[in-house]
């Protein structure tokens, strides 16, 4: 079901509201596409702006405050041409009540052209694509604890700018799991990808049950954990999370998963660090490994707008208008 | 007064504060005006993008949150060219006790070309259009309680797409006329362009006194005032409204003025419903009218970007700058 | 250090953070520069809309609030042709904590050219520039009580439409010296650009300590300073400040240093009044001055918008990308 509510009946990207359920080629079409906007022909890495979505209008509809993710897509959008519009209900008192449905009615009855969804709630994006025009895209910039297709595609394409091959990578994905919708898209991209183990490392507090369904190892050492791995990906802890009883502490975490040089050691040497950021420095993440020689993390956000771009470019040209 | 305001010495329209004291002639050609932005060549209706405001700048000026509205005038202007400036200054800290004057002369002298002004005070789109500099055009957007002339232009339009002679036209408008700035620029808007009758339904308690003096019949009771009824205008009632000693209770009053599918059918046959949206479901309309056959309410919205569109090109278009 | 961190290796604009350090040439040349996008061919004086900066980025990167700048901002880089993206940081729930160093690194690595940067704490601006990429220009719009130089140019450019010949003119700066980044800025940009005098007018509670050492007369008396002066700059008066222990009372503070019609015929029969805005009518000027025929005040907005496009096309148009 999921695969055909984002794609078309010729099999083209229409959505993009999860990598399950998606093909290895069509994550890989993604990366390409993505790798057409790179313009690495002066010293300076820059993006190039191609018109392809002149005259379209991107609602950026967010339900959640992300100025960071809000601003990638606009920029994104804005270098393919489109006009955006940004609109924040989660500060409005503009709804005014108004049901989601009835929000997704009237701004699709003004014309425009494509959702960029965020919200609080799992499965929001999904309930806009099936209830919207035939002829909008909606793309998911993060629902509830599911799915942050965007954040997880930029994240492949930072891997296969290193480690071209997925096929003999492993990747660690470190951190809180069980409430991560970023942890949840990469681990069913990677594996989409083919890459030869994903493996999950964490507290029990933090991993949902029976996380091993979706295609993972599971460890609870970092040092252990580390082993042989090729990608490591951070995840950033949320404040809430810290104050709460699944955490003994700040300062007990970071002993435990925290990553540092001297953590760092266990993976393979010419392991990258990657976060989706913004970095908690001193709590998931020592700033001598954020700003190191192996960090990607900048690299990831450069990535971020021509992955969007991508994705933008894909689902909105794909089918007739 | 309010005419000379409105209108260049030469009869073409400068400001849009309200559709009172204009001609049949002038209300028709804005709606001309908008048919010529509608693009109804393929299966699904769309706007013709046209540079005609190419360089010019337009200030969305919102001393009242009013996302939707908002973002209409904001992509109607953007498919005329121009370029748009969004100024919040009811959740802003920024007006920094500046008056409103003194607001509007900083802007003009900024090289702006239009006002989208929408306040609380009644009024303050006139007061605007008498201070500002004589190259700037005002619009309306919604003034207190007394006008919101795009709102009843872009009625006026949905209501002749379906019932194309206004002469013969029975209209009703239902609810809370008293605090209703888009009821009382209907009201006049309808009365200009020549309806047969203009019937206004309402508790006695929601009527303002001497409402007859407007051009309108009075009907306390649904069901006899939707006899012979062509088209259909429900308004929002005010969640403060709801709470208010204006009214019993929220299920009494959708119990009696509520708009259900056995009280539709006291009107015509072929009456369509309409509402200025946000909608209260169960409050002032049940959802299967609003969703249903008969409903307009989502052209409503649509044709709001092609009458906003033909406001800001007549009235920025129409006078020497 | 100021003018290297300003200045690009052979000696162009690249950073505008203070007039401080910087040459007369320099200054002049901004001035000459805003002046080319000035079109008075016709009745109304217009700005001449340039695609200096098509395909450029321009982020306003606000931490305190102020629209008023931050639109100035927003127009003079969109008359050049750039895409703005505004952040509004101090409003915005969705900074996480992340510091100011992170939230540069990120917004750098998704490609934008220019920081327009607002900030409560001194030092910020060169804070940036000294911290953010090398391709990267900073555009300083007020650092605490540091400087506002677009503010201090401005002022010269109207100015110098007034009186050309900078060096015989007075200039009094009247007001809360103390903490106006405005003053600071004016009092290093006529000094650089060789007024006669730069006489301060305030109540020694609103004084620095040791301000001749910037080049400035000090009187604590408003008609003695007046006397033979050529440009009177008044200083908005914070509301922190009316209620603090600095100042007696505002109607005490009036009385002393408020700018009235009585009052300013102690300057010269042609001097001209300015203000930064926005006005405290009745606290540091009387409105039959702000709003009289010495007043320059609403020309300042206008040529704000020039000065601002002379800045950022000489900033990011200097160094190779």
């Amino acid at each position: 079901m999921t695969q055909n509510l984002q794609l078309t009946a010729d099999g083209k990207l229409k959505h993009f509201l999860t990598p399950e359920g998606l093909s290895a080629e069509l994550l890989t079409q993604i990366l390409d596409t993505a790798d057409t906007f790179m313009d690495n022909s002066s010293a300076r890495q820059q993006i190039k702006s191609m018109p392809l979505l002149r005259d379209k209008t991107v609602v950026n509809l967010f339900f959640e405050n992300s100025t960071r993710t809000r601003t990638t897509f606009e920029l994104a959008a804005k270098k393919l041409g489109a006009e955006v519009v940004n609109m924040n209900i989660a500060t409005s008192a503009t709804s005014k009540g108004e049901s989601l449905l009835d929000t997704i009615r009237n701004l699709e009855a003004m014309f425009v052209d494509a959702f960029v969804v965020r919200h609080a709630v799992s499965g929001s994006a999904h309930f806009v694509a099936q209830q919207t025009a035939p002829h909008i895209s909606v793309i998911n910039a993060g629902d509830g604890s599911h799915a942050h297709p965007t954040q997880a595609m930029l994240d492949m394409f930072t891997i296969r700018q290193h480690k071209p091959d997925f096929s003999c990578l492993r990747v660690a994905i470190i951190g809180d799991i069980l409430h991560s919708r970023v942890a949840r898209s990469q681990i069913h991209a990677l594996n989409i990808l083919g890459v030869k183990e994903v493996r999950v490392i964490a507290p029990k507090t933090l991993l949902p049950a029976e996380i091993e369904t979706l295609g993972v190892t599971v460890s609870h050492d970092l040092q252990q954990g580390l082993h042989d791995i090729d990608v490591i990906i951070m995840l950033r802890l949320q404040k809430e999370r810290m104050n709460s009883a699944l955490l003994p502490s700040v300062s007990e975490y970071f002993h435990c998963f925290g990553l540092t040089e001297e953590k760092l050691k266990f993976a393979k040497p010419d392991a990258i660090v990657m976060h989706p950021g913004p970095i908690n420095r001193g709590v998931e993440i020592d700033s001598k490994v954020a700003d190191g020689k192996q960090s990607v993390i900048l690299q990831q956000v450069s990535n971020g707008v021509a992955v969007r771009m991508a994705v933008m470019a894909m689902t909105m040209g794909n089918f007739a208008h």
